[in-house]
């Protein structure tokens, strides 16, 4: 797609530093890393985002990004790893090309930069669960 | 598998709110959510983690959260949606049988409470990524 910064690391048009490419999928290192290692894996197909992409598609970036998280563990030494997708604007989403983040992690905190991104525990009254589960069961049925 | 809380949750020992369920997954109500509707997506044969589950599970589980995601925009109307992994104690795993946050996100922030993970765009010298994508593409070719 015209005018889309992962479709030109695709082309070769953007420069980017590729670590791994198959049929569907390409990955990439993330030039604003989160922590070392910190890679991105895009379907070639220009999907905008979770809602859009296709089923082959997600399923081949999901075991792309599960083959890079054991390439970060073996040849990085990452203690573990993160997958994070953003789908839309309000859920940080940058860049309107599906991309899965694929982020290693480390207990040395000069290689991770990452801050947990909600409080833990903070508990849900049943009621509100119950609510809001009946409600996505119905889309879901 | 004896003593792990999702397990029990698959079998009906350990009460949870379902959402949906198929031959292979499940989805519930994550007690803990970090905005409404978050839900967890898991494998019913248990693996670990990201670096043990197999593909057909691992598949299986992301297009049951594409769906899940789909019903949070629908039937909840979210605004976004991240996907989350966390493998391994370091990348804040806290229960040892995969799971795939699916939270929906809103720009109403008495929905929502999660803050950015890291700070963006700090960028990362040239030579490092370099480096960095060596070592992983000698681990993924």
């Amino acid at each position: 797609m015209e005018n889309c910064v992962f479709c030109g690391i695709i082309s070769g048009h953007v420069p980017g530093t590729k670590v791994a490419e198959d049929d569907l999928t390409l990955t990439f290192m993330d030039i604003n890393p989160a922590a070392d290692g910190h890679m991105l894996v895009i379907p070639k197909f220009h999907s905008e985002d979770l809602l859009e992409i296709d089923a082959e598609d997600l399923t081949a970036v999901t075991l792309s990004a599960q083959r890079a998280a054991k390439a970060a563990m073996s040849e990085l030494g990452a203690d573990g790893v993160n997958l994070l997708n953003c789908c839309k604007a309000p859920a940080w989403q940058t860049v309107f090309h599906f991309h899965l983040h694929v982020i290693p992690r480390y207990t040395d905190k000069t290689k991770d930069r990452l801050t947990l991104p909600w409080r833990p525990g903070i508990g849900e009254r049943p009621a509100v669960l119950e609510e809001l589960g009946a409600r996505l069961r119905s889309g879901l049925s």
